[in-house]
C-alpha cells in the first residue's frame, strides 16, 4: 500500500502549492517559522554547546558533527565534502602593554593576535611606535622612520557610512594587509585599531594575508578604545615604547568538510540552488551571528519546506561551508566540485552578515537575473525587505562566479554587525529570536521563488 | 558690537542653507550625528544616573531639572509648562504564587501589579482561577463561573504579525480592560500575561483603566514563561488556587511639568514645529527605549540645528511630555494650552516606539499633507527609511490631532522593542549607539523639509 500511497500524497502536496499564491505560500512560509521556527534553538545548541568554531579545531569537528545530524533529520541526503583547511592555533593569551608612557608608566592594553599572524614567542617583541593612518602615508615614512620599529595603523571606520559594510571596507585593507605593507619598510610588528564603531573594551580579530616574499612580522588587534588611549600618549612622547607577545602558529593543514543538505527536485533535480552559511568562526567568538546565524537560517529553509510539504522542483542544497574566516576553502572546494561534476547552479545565496532584521537581497548576475528577482520585490515588502539594488554575494559563494552562477546575498539591517563581529560578544545573547526567524523566512520565501519560477 | 556682527551671522548662515541642496544639509545632519551626535551620552544619563520617571516621583522630577537644564543649552528660551499629574506607586515587591498544584505544590510566579491597580494589601488575595483568552469567552462564563474567582487573561500576542505593535494592539485589551470587564462577572481579581512575544522570567508592568462604576479589582500582570506553566498546570487541575499580594496605591495628584525648549523662527515664528517624546517612564525600567530615546533625540534635533548654524524659519519646539504612561496628562495640556494661546501648531513629529533603526514615519493628516511628505521620501531612502504608508502619530501629539495639526510618529524597526518594554530591561545597554543617533538625524532631517517648505 504505501508505494501507491505516496506518489498520490506528493501529487496533493505539489497541486496544493501550485493553487496557492505566492502571497500565501510566503506568509505561510513566515507564519511557519514565527511560530513553529527552530532556526533560534538550533543556533543555542552551535554557538552554547559547541562554541567558537575555527577551522581545524575541535568546535569545527564537533559543528560539522552537529549540522550532518541536524540536516539528516530534514533532507533526502547529506554529503561530507572533504575539504583540507589551515589549521591556526592562537595559544595562550596575548600580552600587551606600554611601558614607558611619561604619563602613566606601564599601561596594559587589550590586543590579540591577528588571524594567521605569526607569534612572537615568549620573548615577545618591543620597539617604538610609528602611528599611520593608511599605506600612503607608511609609504612617505619610508624605511627611514619605520625601519626596526611597530607600526600602528588606526583609521578608525568611518562612522558616516550608513552602511557599515561600507565602512569596514573602508578600514580592512590595515587589518588584512597592513603586517606585510609595513614589514616592506622593515617594521617589526604591526598593531591595527580593531574594526569596530564604538569604542570598546576588546579587541577584534580576523584574518591577514601575508603578501609573497615578504618577511612575515607579527600582527595584533588592539581594542579602539586602547586605540585612542595609545594615540593619545603617543602624541605627547613620541619614544613611546609597546611590548606585545602571542603564542600563535599556523600548524599542519586539516582535514575538515563542508556539510551538505539536499532536498532532490521533483521536476529538474539537475537545477541545484544553493542557500548557505559558514560554519566556522573565530576563535574568541561564539560566532553567533558570524555565522552560525547564516547557518541555522539555510538549515531551516529546507526543514521549512519539509514541515510545510513543500516538495521542491529543483534540487534545493543548504550548504554550511567550512574556513570562511581564514581561507575560504570550502567555497573553493564546493566550486571546484561542482565545475569537476559538471553541476548546473541556478542560483547560490548566501546568509553571512548576521541575524538581524531583514532589509533586502544583495545580486551579482545578469541584468535579466537581477529584474526577475526585483519584480519579486512586492512579495517581500510586507515582510520589511525593500533593498534590491546592492551588488554582491557572498564570500563562500564567490567561487561559484566564475561558471555563471547568479550570486544573492541575504542582507539584514547592518547597525549591529560589527560591535559583535569576531570578538567574544558575539554570543547567543546578542541575537533576537524574532530578527532571526523573519531572516530565515526570508531566504526561504527567496528560494521558494526561485524554485517555482526559476530565474530565466 | 554685538548688536551689530549678530545679525550678520544669522544672514550668512541661512544663506548658506538656502544655496545648500536638500541633500547636502541632510547628509550634514546625519554625518554630525554620527560623529558629533550627543544623544546616546544624554541617553546614558537620563537612565543610568536618573533611572525610572513614573509620574509624580523623584525620578520624573529629576528627569524635568535635567532637561530644563540640557535644553537651556541649545535653545533660545526652555518652558516649563505646569501640569498636575497621576500619582501611583507600587510599594513593596508583589509576591504571587500557586498554592495547592497537585504535581508541584507551591510554585512561586513573576508578577508585578498593573500601573493605576488597587492593591490587595497585606492580606492579599487568594481563589481559583479561570482561563480565558478573550473578553467574549469572558461573557459566555459570565458570573457564574466568574464569582469570586481570578481571572487569568491568557491571550499570546499574536507572532505572526511582521510589525510588534499590531501584536500588542491584538493583545493590549486585556491588559487595559481586563480587570474592568472580569470585575462585571465579580471576578476578585485578575491576572494579564505579559505583553512580551518571547518567553520571559519578567512580568512587563502598563496602565489599566478602570471602567465607571465597576468596583476596582487587584491586577496583575504575570512573566510570560510563568504564564504557560500555569495554564499548563490548570488544565491538569482546575482546583488549582493563586495568591498575590500587591502594596501598591494611588495618591493625590502631584505636581510636574511638560519641558520645552524652542528655537524661534526666523520669518514665521509663529508656525510652530513639535518635535518631541516623553519623559516619564513606568517605574520598573529605566525607560530606555520608552521612551528615553524619544526624549534624547528630540533634544538632539534642536542641538544638531544649533551645532550647524542652522537657523530654523519657524518655530522648533523639543518637547519632553510627561505622564505618558499613566494618564496622557502632559499631552492633554499641551494641547489645551496651545489651543488657548491660539499658537499654530503646523506639525507634531513624536519619537515614541524605541531607539531602533529607522525605517520610516507614520501620518495622520489630510491627504496634501501626507503626499508632500512622501515627496520626500528619495531624501530619506539613502539613510534606510522606506516606509511612509502607515498612519499614526504618537500618544502625546493625539490631541493636537482635533486642531487639525498633522501628527507624525517616527517608525523604527519593531522587533525587539516589546523585549523591553516596561520591563527592568529597558535599559540603556539595550539601545545601540547607531540605532539611535541615526533615528535622531532622521527626525533633525524631517524637521528640518517642515521648516524650509512648510507643509502647505
Amino acid at each position: 500500500m504505501k508505494k501507491i500511497i505516496l506518489p498520490a500524497l506528493f501529487l496533493i502536496t505539489t497541486c496544493a502549492y501550485a493553487q496557492q499564491s505566492d502571497e500565501s505560500t510566503i506568509k505561510l512560509i513566515f507564519d511557519k517559522e514565527l511560530t513553529e521556527g527552530k532556526s533560534y534553538s538550533m543556533l543555542e545548541y552551535l554557538t552554547t554547546s559547541i562554541g567558537s568554531r575555527l577551522s581545524g579545531s575541535p568546535g569545527a569537528a564537533a559543528a560539522v558533527e552537529w549540522s550532518r545530524h541536524t540536516l539528516e533529520g530534514f533532507s533526502d541526503q547529506v554529503i561530507l565534502q572533504p575539504v583540507m583547511v589551515p589549521h591556526w592555533v592562537r595559544g595562550q593569551k596575548e600580552i600587551g602593554r606600554i611601558v614607558n608612557s611619561r604619563k602613566m608608566g606601564t599601561v596594559e592594553m587589550n590586543i590579540c593576535a591577528l588571524g594567521g599572524s605569526v607569534g612572537t614567542g615568549t620573548t615577545g617583541l618591543v620597539g617604538n611606535i610609528v602611528e599611520v593612518k593608511s599605506f600612503d602615508e607608511l609609504k612617505q615614512m619610508g624605511s627611514k622612520n619605520i625601519q626596526g620599529k611597530i607600526v600602528f595603523f588606526n583609521r578608525p571606520m568611518d562612522p558616516t557610512k550608513i552602511g557599515t559594510f561600507a565602512a569596514y571596507g573602508g578600514a580592512v585593507d590595515q587589518r588584512g594587509s597592513g603586517a606585510s605593507e609595513a614589514a616592506k619598510y622593515g617594521a617589526l610588528g604591526v598593531i591595527v585599531r580593531s574594526m569596530g564603531l564604538n569604542l570598546e573594551d576588546y579587541p577584534h580579530t580576523g584574518g591577514l594575508r601575508y603578501a609573497p616574499n615578504i618577511p612575515k612580522i607579527p600582527a595584533v588587534a588592539i581594542a579602539t578604545r586602547h586605540a585612542e588611549i595609545l594615540s593619545k600618549l603617543l602624541k605627547d612622547d613620541s619614544n613611546l615604547q609597546f611590548y606585545f607577545e602571542t603564542h600563535c602558529q599556523t600548524l599542519e593543514d586539516a582535514p575538515s568538510f563542508n556539510v551538505i543538505g539536499e532536498l532532490k527536485g521533483s521536476e529538474f533535480p539537475e537545477e541545484i540552488i544553493v542557500v548557505s552559511g559558514h560554519l566556522d568562526s573565530w576563535d574568541l567568538a561564539q560566532g553567533a551571528h558570524d555565522d552560525g546565524a547564516g547557518c541555522v537560517q539555510a538549515i531551516e529553509v529546507i526543514r521549512l519546506f519539509k514541515i510545510m510539504g513543500y516538495k521542491p522542483k529543483r534540487t534545493i542544497r543548504a550548504v554550511m561551508y567550512m574556513n570562511e574566516e581564514n581561507g575560504l576553502r570550502g567555497g573553493i572546494e564546493y566550486a571546484k566540485q561542482a565545475e569537476l561534476k559538471k553541476e548546473k547552479h541556478i542560483a547560490a545565496i548566501e546568509s553571512d552578515r548576521g541575524g538581524f532584521t531583514p532589509r533586502g537581497f544583495t545580486m551579482t548576475a545578469s541584468e535579466e537575473v537581477k529584474n526577475k528577482i526585483k519584480s519579486w520585490k512586492p512579495l517581500f515588502e510586507p515582510y520589511g525587505l525593500t533593498d534590491f539594488n546592492q551588488s554582491g554575494g557572498g564570500a563562500d559563494i564567490g567561487p561559484l562566479e566564475p561558471q555563471g552562477v547568479p550570486v544573492i546575498g541575504f542582507l539584514p539591517d547592518s547597525q549591529r554587525y560589527f560591535d559583535h563581529h569576531h570578538t567574544p560578544v558575539d554570543n547567543f545573547e546578542s541575537v533576537n529570536k524574532r530578527e532571526l526567524e523573519l531572516g530565515a523566512a526570508s531566504m526561504a520565501a527567496l528560494v521558494y521563488l526561485i524554485d517555482h519560477y526559476g530565474l530565466k
